[in-house]
């Protein structure tokens, strides 16, 4: 049996997704740039696809541009905002549980002169409002709060601190990789002036992405050369990608919530029964829909991965980003896990193909796994 | 009758890299950072890829980062030597006739404080090697000059500038887009320390490119997360595009660059008969094997293309990206055109699906057009 629980590192591409790519590879493989019907039919998919992602997000087509990941829409985002308008000011706010193309962007502009606030969070991941405000100066330009976290799943109250930044004048951004077609966005009512998005997280094809900038805002490009994408990022189109992209978005829909919901709460409750085991992140819905993140005392995250990878059970330790790191979670570490508990994380991220009987076989495999571990664990101390 | 003469913009995808794509889609979808299965596979595949693309430029296989297309390899070529060498020097040269994505970088950087001095081109576009080396003084830190125009075909002495640039010290930087795998790239060879490469012009699929970096080549990233590709790239690596690339790049091959010189020396031998036009660029083989560009005087280059698109031909005026202005070409300028000869430029470029037939074809309607669009024109004077 294989049972494939990491979509929160990738997700297999919907078999529709490749249907709908394919004529854009060897038929209508156009130039979208180019003035003739090769040309123009590229560009129809193009502009096609980007009123579907608008349309998921409440917005209009213009204010999406297409990127080559989700981590160069982050990168667009937050050096976008901070060099375009400088003039203003040199703050930015963020938080400790970003995604590495968050904070180590903001790393970067920190060497250039900007000064970056890391908002710390509570015990299940949360930001708080009363702490953002009053980081806020009359030098903040930017604020970056991702939507979903990655790793332990809490969903931040993106409408009130949509509210905040409005109110501030303050540019807001929300890294929505995570939670895109898991969790409902309306760019209107969430006072949102930029979010990227990405493909393969949501079924669809790697190397595309996209953001979300709000008519408008003020922002310069990271890829210059040809007036592609609104002139927002140089580069040919990657229409068998983009129209991908847009399938994927289309065929996302809530029945695949409520599925991953009921597996997600399965999954959490068994697994908790482990004695000395925890479950990092919040519960019901302030999480996400497909995440369960659990710390086992005594063992090695890493040393499960591989036992569970050779029952065929696919999960991961901390983000697949990081995963070669042997540093801690920097999530964990920022809701407070001591080092040797986040140590021994494993993350459990669902996927609309998962059964029942998956997740019956994982909840078999598992715990006898965690026991194993802990016998010949030098930490246990049962 | 569809006959595409547009393979500088795109080139459609061969069937057998599609093939070769495919199950990366679907089955080993795996993000090649992952430490289960999944993400091994998809390791196995990427490492395969780079092994390909750096056996093709005699490289070594760590000497390759995949990036999301041309225009980045690019742009990191030019602002991640720049950023990571300033201490150095502030200075590059790059040539009048680039890619907008140098062009365009060097303008951004110039912003910043950078001088850049931009050489200028002979009338069939090359540099002067002369000109480079009185132009390298002790302030600068990098020259960039492309391989092979895309606009005109002509083709770079790199072999030369790289022993110029080797001798003083210089990182030297070639967007080979155009050329790659039409004409053979030796790094050793050439001493180049980096080379741009992408994907969609060789028959692989849109969103892939990629940059070759010398090791030991001092160069800061431009999309910062995640320590994919060597920490020079972040963001999740798109499998099956990179498969795609490598694919493309293995099925290349002489015989096709036969095929294609055949057919570009019969359409420029046929076409120059057409009264009062002139080829653009140089002939034999300093001129790319696809390329064909040729003014015809007394007409709008636009009104050709859309002329000829309605009988089933595409070409194109300029290069794709910056098809949609009004502007005359920098590229045909800078070897000396007058606005309204180049004005009336046409790009004819081949691609290796072309056939005899379809060249017959184009000599056919091609002249007709021009004829008819010499009639209506207010300048013909003859």
């Amino acid at each position: 049996m294989k049972v494939y629980l990491d979509h929160g590192a990738t997700t297999p591409v919907d078999k529709e997704v490749v249907k709908a790519m394919l004529p854009y590879f060897t038929k209508d493989f156009g130039n979208a740039s180019s003035l003739h019907q090769f040309g123009q039919k590229a560009k129809e998919a193009l502009e096609n696809s980007r009123e579907i992602i608008a349309k998921k997000l409440n917005a209009e087509p213009k204010e999406i541009v297409f990127t080559g990941s989700g981590s160069e829409s982050d990168n667009l985002a937050i050096k976008g905002i901070a060099y375009a308008n400088k003039d203003k000011g040199n703050h930015i706010i963020t938080s400790k549980i970003e995604h590495p193309a968050i904070l180590e962007t903001c790393k970067a502009l920190e060497k250039e002169g900007f000064g970056v606030t890391y908002l710390d969070v509570d015990e299940e991941g949360f930001i708080s409002l009363e702490e953002l405000k009053k980081s806020i100066t009359n030098k903040t330009i930017l604020v970056s709060i991702m939507h979903a976290n990655n790793e332990i799943g809490t969903i931040e109250p993106i409408e009130e601190i949509g509210k905040i930044c409005k109110e501030k004048k303050v540019y807001f951004h929300t890294d929505a990789v995570q939670s895109f077609t898991k969790v409902p966005i309306d760019v209107k009512k969430m006072n949102v002036d930029l979010i990227s998005l990405s493909s393969h997280k949501i079924h669809g094809p790697k190397g595309v992405g996209a953001l979300f900038i709000k008519n408008g805002t003020k922002i310069q490009k990271i890829i210059y050369g040809g007036h592609h994408e609104n002139d927002k990022r140089a580069g040919t189109e990657n229409i068998p990608g983009i129209v991908g992209f847009a399938k994927a978005a289309e065929l996302a829909n809530e029945e695949y919530i409520s599925h991953m919901t009921k597996l997600r709460d399965a999954l959490i409750k068994e697994l908790e029964k482990i004695p000395n085991s925890q479950l990092n992140g919040p519960r019901g819905n302030k999480r996400l829909c497909n995440n369960a993140n659990l710390s086992f005392h005594f063992i090695e995250g890493e040393s499960a991965l591989l036992r569970l990878d050779m029952k065929g059970i696919a999960v991961s330790t901390g983000s697949a980003c990081s995963s070669q790191s042997l540093t801690p979670s920097h999530v964990l570490t920022a809701i407070g896990l001591k080092p040797e508990i986040a140590h021994g994380s494993l993350r459990f991220t669902l996927g609309r193909e998962n059964t029942e009987k998956e997740i019956d076989y994982v909840l078999k495999v598992l715990p006898k796994v965690v026991e194993e571990l802990r016998e010949i664990s030098p930490l246990t101390k049962r």
